[in-house]
């Protein structure tokens, strides 16, 4: 999305604010993953492990001592909660587990690092991976020195060894994703943070695993309340931003 | 529920755990309330207020310092949060204000002690009550001397008070519930038990509040997993468990 898109969504956000109900952002927003792995949920069987990864937007304050399945202590309170919390209801009689593993702070490659533990060790039968904000991010204050080009190939050795060790495994991505505006994203993220976006989708692509464009619904859910309302700081979501996404994910799933 | 009903309950878990979906829990446990109050969020105004209020079942471990609205943290992680967070995504543009002031171990008496300061100081448009359980549950071991018809007697007055300070406010009641054959729940806890339920029943009638039946949906419920799946000890539902009442809740209310 270039400079002008962004001001086009935050002029809009401000004239069509009010309107009365929503169903539009997803629609908008999630076009051509809507067909892709319908049902992959539905399909897995009893004691089948669903994991979440990723960094403080899936790990949401979750304790980390237990990391307990199916727990609420051990999910935290984002979105992998409100989309878990969601399956187990609805997929009672299946029998699921489902795990956290986000932990906040997170760039890909401390994902490598403990994925053994983490993933390998649970066998999963669903990873849903989001990581790459703090990629970017984290070498605004020049603490990290990481690329764009690290992220991708961190990304990549990482998702070729999973499909190696769980070759049936289904594979999420989400895309990492800024709101404009929110405390701490500035102009100075762009054009450098759309380079992390791309290269999650590109590696969705290559290995087939469903995407969820969370950028794109940020950005149509703009139109209807401020970024401020998904987003405090345009990195974390809030209640509503955690809601959203999560709606996303168990459409792209379910 | 008598014994009887119960031992069925729990016969046809055993038999019929294992079916593939289950969208017939509410319909088969909220026939009555389906149509009583539909359109009570969507009806609601800009900067309305809604707020859940209880005891541990409410309270799901928030923060209980900042108490802020429309945040995780003041929120924690239960049936009022998922609730919460479902409807500031849906209604995003209406700006609703979601309070929790849900408190572990209250008891009726305890409400009506904070009801200005966690009540009527909020302006609340909607009030959504779970309360009961901690009134029966505590006097099982002596440390509490309550009895059913005080139960009846405080929520009364409370429900009085406040529909004498806010006319025009919706009000919510949940039903109290308890899972037999979980850690905390045993033979002991009926026919005594079933009071409380009857009484909050009773005072749903009374002041026209939207009535939850989170005990006949508990009891559907375990036709398709066991009842420690939707609650370990019997009182405290899981992320199962809070996902079925918040479900419940939306369905009682949207």
């Amino acid at each position: 999305m270039n400079i002008n898109r962004r001001n086009f969504l935050r002029n809009a956000a401000a004239t069509t604010f009010g309107l009365a109900a929503i169903p539009e952002i997803l629609s908008a927003a999630m076009p051509i993953n809507q067909k892709k792995k319908k049902g992959l949920i539905s399909g897995l069987k009893t004691g089948d492990v669903v994991l979440f990864q990723g960094d403080s937007i899936t790990d949401a304050g979750r304790e980390k001592t237990k990391q307990l399945s199916n727990s609420q202590g051990s999910f935290g309170g984002g979105y992998a909660f409100l989309a878990g919390a969601h399956l187990l209801n609805e997929y009672a009689a299946k029998g699921l587990l489902f795990y956290n593993r986000g932990i906040s702070g997170n760039k890909v490659y401390q994902l490598a690092d403990r994925w053994q533990k983490d993933c390998f060790d649970l066998k999963p039968k669903v990873i849903s991976i989001l990581i790459g904000v703090n990629d970017f991010w984290h070498t605004l204050d020049g603490k990290y020195d990481g690329t764009v080009e690290r992220y991708e190939q961190d990304f990549r050795q990482l998702l070729i060894l999973t499909k190696k060790m769980l070759p049936e495994v289904h594979l999420i991505i989400g895309e990492p994703f800024a709101v404009l505006g929110c405390s701490a994203v500035t102009e100075k993220w762009y054009p450098a943070f759309d380079g992390y976006r791309a290269a999650a989708l590109k590696l969705a692509d290559e290995f087939n695993a469903v995407f969820i464009p969370y950028q794109s619904i940020f950005d149509e859910a703009q139109k209807y309340a401020p970024g401020k309302y998904w987003t405090g700081d345009g990195v974390h979501p809030t209640m509503a931003g955690s809601a959203l996404m999560a709606e996303a994910w168990l459409k792209a799933v379910k």
